[in-house]
């Protein structure tokens, strides 16, 4: 087991902290490495193999678009078995919107990667996106399509996708909450402050307490996404009286 | 096993005639044997299940659409490595356009196992293709990714999907053999014949000899496509001679 774990570890020092931060991204150990290193090489680095065949991320995003696209389809499939085609197909738009896309590829870090050209300054937002999709690519040339799926769930499905809210049954577990604190004369507070840790990118975090008790805590990107993230949870948590209210 | 095997069988006549017609269709024993069924529901028959959710095959349409469209990513992504992003994507359309699905549901034959109310005239050509992706939907739900995938590759990839066919380098291989046996100053016939066999819709058989010599045969729902999928076999069967030539 030792034996075969060394021959697909990485050689260079370089190699070695791709391979560690790329391990703790995935939550599984890559096998090969070189697809994920093309699913962070942008088109501006205008690298081509002994063919002359361009090596970027794009040929991998088209392959983790379709991955994605048929995860997604599968997931609510069974998730809500009875809504039609035609809300099936509309939820998974919402599910893989660019700009949902992005959001994720924002929220993972992923630019820090990215191999790109520095002078080349039009990366545009949708890098993302794009490269979140390259990743399932990768994942799935790696080690199969369970893997892929299981990315997808633990990544995008369990944080993010969130049925009654894509159908607009709840536009803000936020305003839900107070709304219903207020309902209930509770006292609410939203604890909100930076806590950006060591990562390069700013972080909020946000502590909720009803009458005087901690609930639950929610972390993002923006002051907006990690408040929600902890008023759905909060939501979850009191869910059986919030209801039944 | 025969045990395990027992308990899968279906129970009805009617119920055995179908699972032994889908195992000769699928190659392979199907275990829930309702996917199918469902995926052969019209929704003409205005089924409805115990919580008034309507039972036919567009969900499973839905799901089959989604799978087919990541298995043929796949295959395109390692079947033309130098394949761009946009020409991978212009590629897949072709092999999933509507036209192509529904030429396959045809000669596949999935007509016959589909229940429908026979006062609706109007089910429309695109039935073919609807059944054949609810077909895939249910095989994935049945036997998981990798034997929709086989399946695909089985029915679809090897009968159907001709690379330099789609990029428009050949557009007729019975144009392109009788071209190469003009040159070449060899005598072809095309022998093409009716050959409908036990089913009800009408098929046609196609020999190919050269110089006196059979070379390949095809057989298909109308002659034209016979007479391509013959040729075709020419061609790969002769493919050393013609690109020398």
């Amino acid at each position: 087991m030792n034996f075969i774990r060394k021959i697909v570890k990485p050689h260079s020092k370089e190699d070695e902290v791709f391979y560690y931060e790329l391990k703790q991204l995935l939550s599984f150990s890559p096998k090969k490495i070189n697809y994920y290193k093309k699913a962070f090489t942008h088109k501006s680095l205008k690298l081509v193999d002994e063919k002359g065949t361009p090596v970027n991320y794009e040929r991998l995003e088209f392959l983790g678009d379709a991955m994605l696209g048929s995860i997604i389809a599968s997931y609510l499939y069974k998730k809500v078995p009875t809504g039609t085609e035609g809300y099936l197909t509309q939820m998974r738009s919402k599910i893989v919107s660019r700009e949902h896309l992005n959001e994720l590829g924002r929220d993972l870090n992923l630019l820090k990667f990215v191999k790109r050209n520095s002078a080349d300054k039009n990366i545009g937002d949708n890098i993302y996106g794009n490269v979140f999709e390259a990743l399932i690519g990768a994942i799935y040339l790696d080690k199969g399509y369970n893997y892929a799926k299981k990315f997808v769930y633990e990544k995008v499905i369990v944080p993010y996708v969130d049925i009654a809210k894509l159908e607009g049954k709840v536009t803000s577990y936020k305003g839900l909450i107070i709304e219903w604190c207020q309902k209930q004369k509770k006292d609410y507070l939203f604890d909100t402050y930076e806590d950006s840790g060591n990562e390069n990118i700013k972080h909020f975090s946000v502590r909720i307490s009803i009458d005087g008790e901690f609930v639950a805590k929610g972390r993002a990107t923006s002051k907006k996404k990690a408040e929600e993230q902890a008023a759905k949870r909060v939501f979850f948590t009191l869910q059986d009286q919030i209801k039944s209210s």
